[in-house]
């Protein structure tokens, strides 16, 4: 590309909004594992929809490609442009255009960043229930992108479930707009389905409408240890009924992860509860009457107790317990400093095949690499699991052999090498193990129906 | 198609499975509107998804089409064949494959009908909450085709918030199976979410994998009068707080609606509620606390109608009384009876919009159609009404207005000419009013990838 195709990009977005070389941001050229680095030609950031549009159409006529880099907060290297290809940024268009409080909807750019529009719907005593560790950098176009997930999935759903109005530009440069408000709409095919997961590489998601919930006033959080898997399970069917539908997190820890996390923590933490149980479970509920949902829970934890299901249990009763039951299982900054360095795993699996996965992942694991550490914990309501590995030092060959066994693992229980972190450049390679040749096959017929060319974020998921 | 062809059919399904001429059910050649008929070469019904791969390759040779005719309850024209084509039964693969107790998932076959599906989940005490008028006749398959919403969706979600896995056999006969049992799953495009609310166009669902939630116990049903729109929005968003996560249904009728159905009702059911008011909203929530349920919805009934948010109400003590309530707004066939003949509609809108969308409606009615008797009513929590036209008399002019009069105020503000409904042969020509031409271009494209050359339910969204 010569300075006069920067001059068209220019005279598009403005002069100082196309970077090259070292005037661009690492952020934008290293990804936060900083596995992946790239040389992108250009930087542009564009201010609108319809400049998004045109800097497309510039592209297609280079024949260059067009990679949205977001908060780069993506741990599979979603957001790596090819060298020589445009880097976006849509950090200038972060606005919250719109809170309708009648009908529950918040109309937002994609550069938003999640927690200020999480902040933005609160002012209005709306609440926009996707929240994430990386709240504060994610930006809302990436978390479409990647379907993101969370803490809250058992109750609020993904971030595909909250989409009722997207736009985007396809490969071609053109506006696809359908910002609409509708909780119900089949006329015709969901396209927007379609985009939502797919990484940037199928369209460039410009506005969307989300869905804003009743704001919850009450949060009750609750940590128990149970004997079994087959009883966390119980607890979490019980707890569905016994809450109603406030449940909002069931996230499991298996012991290992547990103790690690409270050993490392205990100089400034007591744990919460011994480590000498197998399982346990962080549970939240979120409603709106201060008193009767602390009830409720109290009720639900007597139960529990009573009937055995449980060993032990301690029921938050302040914000500040509750943040402390939370840092068991969030604080991995400084629960995990002696697991350095990791590899970690985001897998999924219907929750009935979750301790014949683990079994099977540890049996791997210690065949391939003896004597490696592997702490499970996660999203265990929404059947989906994290593993960290670890055997004192990373690198391609030990790295294999880790993707190896906990992949082998997940394929062996039909589930997903991606349960909320998409599949990227990191786990292309595995993309078979979850997916069948036909389901691949139509995967590619739908990447080349609507960008022929490979002009959208190329090298992610099908390469 | 001559003889040969013919035995080539029976050779894949069986000599007594093909069909022709008024040996086919007039099921299959009509739909329950009476609007649409056909005649199609076969009826063919394979009782194996390898079968239905097997037809739809012969029929591709054959240069013919394949519409799978469901439970034939749908309201557009979905499932009605071209003459000439193959009319696809799937009443043979009817089954219930597996319930999964621990997963809390339920595999079936995609003819299996919906009540039936609900009852066996229900005699694991797990709750499939997709519920129709047209339980009884409605398949899974053509539930999932058409993306189906009912009473429940205010808390549920539509039939694509339900589907988990799917199976599906494309236009070549290629078989597409993804029976994941996983609530979180980002491995790739998620073609799954495309199939669905195809209206089988872009392939033939054959097996799904559903989401089922706990049981629940309780029902509390209540019926309010209010003395606005913006109250009864109100009453919504303050029941989705006051019970919790257990509202499952809120449903509008506007004055008009509710004094017709009590009036037509009256020799056999009192009026619950004086027919005064400008509306109503029938609640019910759903829960597993025998005691605390009946609390929380006393104290949310005698909240509305202290804070004056409700100008009446009552609160079902009884099933026999919460039916009563019910049929107020579902007993059409009795209360409808002084109406017919009527046209009916299903469109949606930002919840906000309803009033102006009414009004708009009822202003385009009587302008080109005065006198035409319009009634409002519908699952006004997701945004969604259904109206009915009468002006005494129908045909294909006096539709035709009704129609413009409807989809006109529709488009007016943003909204969608089919909510749950679908689109088929009845909506097409109207389609343009809820989609750019940059969205249906697009649909046209995906269209064109699966099914390139037209063999899917020809005629049928896009026509």
């Amino acid at each position: 590309m010569n300075s006069e195709h920067i001059q068209r990009l220019r005279a598009i977005v403005g002069e100082s909004y196309v970077t090259q070389g070292d005037d661009i941001a690492e952020r934008f050229r290293v990804d936060v594992g900083r596995r992946y680095t790239c040389q992108p030609l250009a930087l542009v950031r564009p201010e609108s929809t319809a400049q998004v549009s045109e800097v497309v159409k510039v592209a297609a006529q280079l024949n260059v490609a067009v990679t949205v880099v977001g908060g780069q907060t993506g741990t599979v290297g979603g957001a790596i442009a090819r060298d020589g290809d445009i880097a976006m940024s849509l950090d200038r268009m972060s606005r919250v255009l719109e809170i309708d409080t009648l009908s529950m909807t918040m109309t937002v750019e994609a550069g938003c960043i999640l927690q200020l529009a999480q902040e933005a719907a609160e002012a209005e005593q709306a609440f926009l229930p996707l929240d994430l560790g990386a709240r504060g950098t994610a930006q809302i176009g990436g978390s479409i992108g990647a379907n993101a997930g969370g803490n809250r999935v058992v109750r609020w759903g993904m971030m595909r479930d909250m989409v009722l109005g997207l736009e985007v530009v396809l490969a071609d440069g053109t506006v696809v707009s359908g910002l609409t408000k509708m909780l119900k709409d089949n006329a015709g095919y969901n396209w927007k389905h379609l985009l939502i997961g797919s990484e940037g590489t199928l369209g460039i998601i410009t506005r969307a409408v989300l869905r804003l919930r009743p704001l919850p006033t009450t949060r009750q959080t609750a940590l128990f240890a149970m004997g079994s898997f087959e009883q966390a399970i119980a607890v979490l069917r019980r707890l569905e009924m016994a809450l109603g539908g406030q449940l909002s997190s069931f996230e499991l820890m298996w012991q290992d992860f547990y103790r690690t996390m409270t050993e490392a923590q205990q100089n400034f933490r007591s744990p919460p509860l011994s480590d000498q149980y197998p399982i346990y479970a962080l549970v939240e509920a979120m409603g709106n009457d201060a008193q009767g949902d602390v009830e409720r829970m109290e009720q639900a934890v007597a139960t529990l107790l009573d009937e055995e299901l449980v060993s032990d249990g301690v029921f938050a009763r302040s914000s500040g317990q509750a943040d402390a039951l939370w840092a068991v299982r969030e604080d991995l900054q400084w629960g995990l400093q002696g697991l350095r360095p990791f590899a970690a795993y985001d897998v999924s699996m219907a929750i009935a095949d979750m301790p014949k996965f683990v079994a099977d992942a540890r049996a791997r694991l210690e065949a391939s690499l003896p004597g490696a550490v592997a702490l499970f914990y996660g999203h265990a309501g929404d059947g989906n699991l994290h593993a960290l590995v670890s055997v004192g030092e990373l690198g391609p060959s030990i790295e294999h052999k880790m993707d190896e066994a906990i992949y082998g693992a997940t394929r062996s229980v039909n589930g997903s090498v991606s349960a909320e972190h998409g599949i990227g450049m990191k786990r292309r390679a595995y993309l078979s193990y979850s997916r069948s040749e036909p389901e691949l096959a139509l995967m590619r017929q739908l990447k080349l129906a609507l960008d022929p060319h490979g002009r959208l974020n190329p090298g992610k998921i099908l390469g």
